[in-house]
């Protein structure tokens, strides 16, 4: 197939586009890849769509060789199935909710676990019938509030999304074994660097989860890894490791101290190091107790919720929304105090909460035996030794502290430092969530009904051809991996004169004729602006027909590596063939 | 390929689906291709999907062969563009609109026109990069009254959209043909048995257009054909031929008669021949004057409009709507009759009408110097010998007279005959109706700008998988055209010993290995079941493995003939081949 530039409906463009920060937005838009049609909005031009469907191609063989069956769904749902899961509320503004002409409300779908397992269901009854994994590569949206970077976060984009149906908890590991294999294979093939990390599972419900992140400065998840082995994980999802628990016997007895002016962790650690305790105090030696409130969706009143965290950390609030997901938290307003008397702003200890009814969490380093400095809810009092197990009683722990570098890795071995990536697949093992909300059961061998458990596995497939260009460009332009770049060779006539120019053609024809996808440049332009479109483009192999041809030679250059070769045009065409399908087998 | 039915995500149906009218509707269903997901929305399940895969294929293959791009744009769209042409409103209650969550106004795209007029405008700036053809293959939206017939009318549909932008009306008409000729491919190589029909152009505006109708008697389009030509058109479209004109010199003078109890135009034709008046007068010899009121898009008052029809045909409002497009069209209600007292119900002529300078416009058979018996403008009263140009003057004529069986045909040969269709495709010459909106302009070789001038053209990709289902099918099931088929070839596994089933196996992954297409059914059913399940789904070619084998054969049915072969096993491979290609090939 042959690709003339004189007809092709690209035009480069020499300057990046204004509202564009990261590399791969600036040159999928400059080398005329995408264009923006709406915020989160893109239109993908001819050699965009052919890299998306290129990507496509890798994800659909790979599902297809783990057995699961493509489908495909509507974008545009009803209201009711969401409605039943909870998600048509839970999922807030990002969902893009409409009325039709009826004044019956729709959706345009997220995900779409709810419509799988209604079709499951409807189409299966016996336990014969399973396992099954279905899947779709389909337009997805969402209505995110601040869409971004061009195709790395839009608000209409292409995903595949696949749904594991299993008899049972085994089934469903197995079935997320294939998964992660599949985007093992998926992921290298697209020559992505990238990292599977433990993570949270958000609105979706679930238990085990991991995502696939791609390395990449502009990413906007952050993660942590270990120094010294292969943990990674989502901020949200690190799991701070208990310190052992200690006995409550030995310890000395709670004493509130009157501490003026230690309105901050600083102050009050400062004072206490002033006063004569017997004892050096840090801020890891305090507990600080901040108050939130919570509400389930569809829920109307908020509830107080206390977090006790040591006051050497800050609470990050991504990672306490994400511990309390599905629920809501908000900060407290000043009518929240003012409603509630017993919180003493700035002197809050866990007393005045549990007396007041107020379910009261601390950070997993809060463990029986512990002793802390903290409010004694009074102003200008603290408590000194108060003991986790003796003197307070938390109702639970949560994930809320900050993570910091530095911090032991939870696996035992090294510390966390922090990186960024981009997400591009995540994996979930749903379980009950979606199978309860409908009820999906098969006939057991013994006609009991089976409870169908689920998975959920989503690859961002139009963020990936982004996440690839954020990888993969230099100064000059984007540099395609074989396995999705829009064509394999770019033929540049570099001249004017006719046997330049047919010596360009021949070329690209013997080439098409052997299956290679050839773009031709036989544009009316300079040497010059050829090449650096060239460049910008990013084929993996250009090759300059120009007056080397009067010598009898063509060059060939290596995007990636930038390196030159004079071919004889005799024999170009066998090389290039074999350049293409080495590179494309390796 | 194999495809196993022991684990295909496939459960067929014994009963027609409840809501199902048409046979591809049921069939679809009830072999397992796609299912209802909410009103006009369906999931395509695995073998509907292959089915439109195949014919998007060929869709795609025939764009590319006429030059056309392909690209892709969202289908969630800014209201802007589609303000700027008044489509915002023309569109109506057909339009899904919403509002995202900073409250900016969005719409689910029905068609492109808009936004790719936008993005040439923006890529092309010289005459010389023109003409150009983009396309997409992409889901539309249209939030249709009555969604119907499964995916023959749905709301969310898939739809090859395409556009072409030229310089001039002859580089259009060049466009136009380039599609023209596509298209009678394309729906060749799908099977498709299709008439190309003159037609309207409706809400899109723009003038030249025909549209492409698959033959069905499930059609919900009706259209007339001539007895003795090649003239088909839309009733909308058809032009009625006008009589001569005649003399109005030697009429005799316009006559007022008392008329009472003729309140119809039978009563008014009998009071007329039982009077004395020397000759006999039919319904065709009076002219019905119908009031209606229309006003433009965006407009908020109503204009009243008479229509003049000959008395012995009604008033079509589909092509009257049709003709007055893109002008809404209502009748008239009670009180606006109350307050136009010159309007005298059953008795209204051109003589009021005129005089309180309602627009006045008439049926193409009322020419200068023809002479009519019609309203008197009061109660009781007709005049005869009313005589256009002389004692009348229409402001212009209109198509809005019923179209019957029996009208000679507008090409003066033959006589029209009515039949029925399923609009596959459609194209149009629209002009510059959305250039003009968006000032899309090229620099001349004077460096003065051209306007540029489009075409649009649509075919309704996932309405053709219905109409090819409606036209190729029989009592038992679905008979696929084999350059659509979900498979090659159904090898049907008929009994239960080793040697059967081996003998299956081998065949399949004989017949795979050579590139064949094979659904193997493998489960373990009875062959009855099977044989039914073969029948319903469809695939052309049916290989039985059973009994026969222990002989050494194997049996062969095409499934559209019914015609049965036994193949020695031996050579059953070869065989399939080349029936496979030889049929593909034809």
């Amino acid at each position: 197939m042959i690709t003339r530039m004189s007809s092709l409906f690209l035009r480069t463009l020499r300057e990046d586009p204004a509202d564009a920060e990261v590399p791969s937005h600036k040159l999928l838009v400059r080398a005329g890849y995408v264009r923006r049609v709406a915020p989160g909005g893109y239109s993908w031009l001819p050699l965009g769509l052919r890299v998306l469907r290129n990507v496509e191609a890798i994800v659909r063989e790979e599902m297809d060789a783990i057995g699961a069956q493509e489908i495909q769904f509507p974008a545009l749902l009803p209201k009711e199935p969401y409605e039943t899961t909870g998600r048509w509320t839970e999922y807030g503004p990002s969902l893009f909710r409409l009325v039709d002409r009826k004044g019956a409300d729709y959706l345009l779908g997220p995900t779409h676990e709810e419509l799988f397992a209604l079709t499951v269901k409807g189409e299966y009854s016996s336990y014969k019938d399973y396992p099954v994994i279905l899947y779709q590569i389909q337009t997805k949206y969402r209505d995110e509030a601040r869409p971004r970077a061009g195709i790395l976060r839009g608000r209409e984009f292409i995903m595949k999304d696949s749904y594991s149906f299993d008899l049972d908890d085994e089934g469903l590991a197995r079935s997320y074994e294939l998964h992660r294999n599949a985007y093992l294979r998926i992921f290298d093939r697209l020559g992505l660097d990238y990292v599977v990390v433990a993570a949270t599972s958000g609105a979706m419900g679930g238990s085990a989860s991991e995502e696939f992140l791609a390395v990449a400065e502009t990413g906007e998840d952050t993660y942590v890894r270990s120094t010294e082995s292969e943990y990674a994980a989502n901020v949200e999802a690190v799991v701070t490791p208990a310190p052992p628990e200690q006995s409550v016997e030995d310890k000395p007895a709670a004493q509130v101290h009157y501490t003026p002016n230690t309105p901050t962790i600083e102050t009050l650690v400062d004072f206490l190091n002033a006063a004569d305790l017997g004892r050096t105090f840090t801020a890891a030696d305090t507990l600080k107790n901040v108050l939130v409130k919570t509400r389930m969706p569809g829920e109307e009143d908020w509830k107080l919720l206390g977090i006790g965290v040591p006051g050497d950390r800050e609470v990050d609030m991504k990672r306490l929304e994400a511990s309390l997901a599905p629920a809501e938290v908000a900060l407290l307003e000043d009518s929240d105090f003012a409603a509630n008397p017993f919180l003493v702003k700035g002197y809050i200890g866990p007393g005045a909460l549990q007396a007041n009814g107020v379910r009261y969490l601390v950070d997993p380093r809060v463990v029986r035996g512990t002793a802390w400095v903290t409010g004694a809810d009074k102003p200008d009092h603290h408590v000194v030794d108060l003991v986790c197990g003796r003197d307070f009683t938390p109702d639970g722990t949560v994930e809320a502290a900050e993570v910091r570098e530095g911090d032991p890795s939870p696996d035992g071995r090294g510390t966390l430092v922090t990186a960024r990536g981009i997400e591009i697949g995540h994996i979930f093992q749903l379980g009950r969530k979606y199978t309860d909300a409908f009820e999906v059961d098969a006939l057991g061998p013994d006609s009991k009904p089976i409870r169908i458990t689920m998975g959920s596995y989503g690859i961002g497939v139009s963020r990936v051809v982004a996440a690839i260009a954020e990888q993969h460009h230099d100064e000059l332009g984007l540099v395609w991996p074989r396995s999705v770049a829009p064509a394999d060779v770019h033929v540049v006539i570099a001249g004017k004169d006719d046997a330049v120019t047919e010596g360009g053609e021949r070329l690209a024809a013997q080439l098409a004729e052997r299956g290679v996808r050839v773009l031709l440049d036989d544009r009316k332009a300079t040497p010059g602006v050829k090449f650096a479109d060239a460049e910008l483009i990013g084929v993996p192999t250009i090759v300059v027909v120009g007056r080397g041809l009067a010598k009898g030679v063509v060059e060939v250059k290596d995007r990636a590596t930038g390196e030159r070769t004079e071919v004889a045009v005799d024999s170009a065409v066998g090389h290039l063939v074999d350049l293409v399908s080495g590179d494309a087998t390796k």
